[in-house]
């Protein structure tokens, strides 16, 4: 260790750069060598054609990290090949089967890592989650958003499946005699508890969720059976998630979530009537189990820097294996 | 390879054990060191104590097993820990907080691993996939009996989670508006698709899952709908599992798929449903997603047996991991 702590003493300067690409805007963090942060940035990001997009990212980097750059990590809400650098589906950026790994890869002369942005931020998530001591080992991290989906860290890495869809628990069937789904099943958790659909349940158009969290807040009868319904889909999704995975913690994220304790307490509270109904819930969904991610910790931008350093580090293991190895406690708030 | 090849051929003689302990009866493999069989043997499982259980298991591998025996491998119905050879809790088998491990060492007088049933039959499970070639990493491995659990093998290695209870999905909640279930919770999938759910549902007493099958292979409506029930609940299940820990294969198994086709063509027929309805289902439910476990595989002792090479080669690993990797293509049936 000796060696290698020498080693470190003398590496060359430069910045890591983690990026969350989402449909609206793109979010930029860039790091030192040793994971303290150098600056922020945010760029609405442009959506038009792939040429415009990768040039929209390259610009929100510029705009505000120093040189050089060694890597770039970046999380995009779609369907990704890490291995490859191919999006295969990402609609909400307008991108099919575009090599994006690989034209980043040319903008910034430097290696660049892609990752489904649930699962990048699931790597901030770790880290945030053992940012004291390495503690926790299974962990997954629930978001709910525009749609809902889990990304795992299974014995300390990151767990993908066998073609990158594991976690996506927004299309589980949870009501037989629920609504017809997007995607085509019936009364699957997205129907009930992702955003739009709590925003559809409350008027027909032109609302939010947010607009339901605030008329369940007052106490509007319509608005609080919606949340409470939401509450308790996404409670069982826990449990889901506790039954399968049997994970340490489940942290809760996405911007449905930036209700805060107007959505938290009724989960909360749908947990609470799972535990006192049965022995093995309560066994299963202990007291330390849910947490909700705060805002600061910025785990979609840290998970994305945990990608940048890991392509930095080895810059060829994109075309070795599916999976990543989170730095667990290394990351800085 | 040359080296290690001279070594197998230099090995001294001697057995592997592979036992399965239900709760009526005890199953008993003995393989050499190349895993051929050498004998089989099945004996009545005793649960009137701690002590005349392990006694009953003793003489059930000595009527058969010739010596020396070099190690052994147990499937339990309940809750272990292979680290330290403990069952916590086996209902069936009348055992709790007992240290089955050291119990059966001091009488084998060589090393002893335990897992879960459902978790060792998995690694019989995935041995039996890659009989040919290694070519499945991911899978499932669904029992459907008097209880419901999954065992889960991830890139290529036995998947217990933080606690030892992944892959529970019986007391996943399948029906907001079902029937309590045994756990206290509301619609679990136990209550829609174990073999005493399917039963209760047809007749309130004096019935088997069988009895069911039987009568709505001869047409009776209430049986076809009970089946058919469970069936759909199966093929949720299958979703659920590929949903969740993106799979290439489900192996079905346990008791009550021992109804054959009976049960397997309404299982086929529930997940072409949903292949019809949605895109993302047909691309998650591939055709050769779904294998039913043929008993001439025998999942169960199989997966023993395997336990007992790895407790063989590697004495200390159970004090040192929860992981178990398979051995793959080194099973012969």
């Amino acid at each position: 260790m000796a060696e290698s702590n020498r080693q470190t003493a003398e590496i060359a300067p430069g910045y890591l750069v983690g990026l969350d690409v989402g449909g609206t805007k793109t979010a930029v963090l860039v790091v030192d060598r040793a994971l303290q942060p150098v600056a922020r940035g945010s760029a609405p990001t442009v959506v038009d054609n792939p040429e415009a997009l990768v040039q929209g990212i390259y610009e929100a980097v510029l705009a505000v990290a120093p040189a050089p750059i060694l890597a770039v990590g970046v999380g995009v809400p779609g369907m990704v090949e890490p291995h490859s650098g191919l999006v295969r589906l990402a609609v909400n950026l307008n991108l099919q089967q575009y090599p994006l790994g690989d034209a980043l890869t040319a903008c910034f002369a430097a290696p660049v890592a892609l990752e489904n942005d649930v699962r990048a931020a699931s790597l901030g998530a770790f880290a945030w989650l053992n940012r004291d001591e390495q503690k926790v080992r299974h962990m997954a991290y629930l978001s709910i958003g525009t749609g809902i989906a889990a990304g795992l860290v299974l014995n300390g890495r990151l767990y993908r499946g066998a073609q990158g869809m594991a976690g996506e628990i927004g299309h589980v069937l949870f009501d037989p005699r629920g609504e017809r789904c997007l995607c085509g099943l019936t009364g699957c958790l997205e129907t009930i508890a992702a955003g739009p659909s709590i925003a559809r349940h409350w008027q027909a158009d032109n609302s939010s969720a947010e607009a339901v969290f605030s008329a369940a807040h007052e106490g509007d009868p319509a608005a609080r059976a919606i949340v409470d319904s939401a509450a308790t889909a996404v409670a069982r999704a826990i449990h889901l998630l506790v039954m399968t995975y049997d994970v340490e913690r489940v942290v809760l994220g996405g911007g449905v979530l930036n209700a805060g304790d107007a959505f938290l307490g009724p989960i909360r509270t749908a947990l609470e009537t799972m535990r006192a109904d049965s022995a093995l819930a309560r066994r299963m969904l202990t007291p330390e189990l849910v947490v909700a991610a705060p805002p600061a910790a910025d785990v979609a931008r840290q998970g994305a820097v945990l990608l940048a350093q890991q392509a930095f580090d080895d810059p060829k293991a994109r075309s070795q294996t599916g999976e990543t190895r989170p730095k667990g406690a290394r990351i800085h708030a």
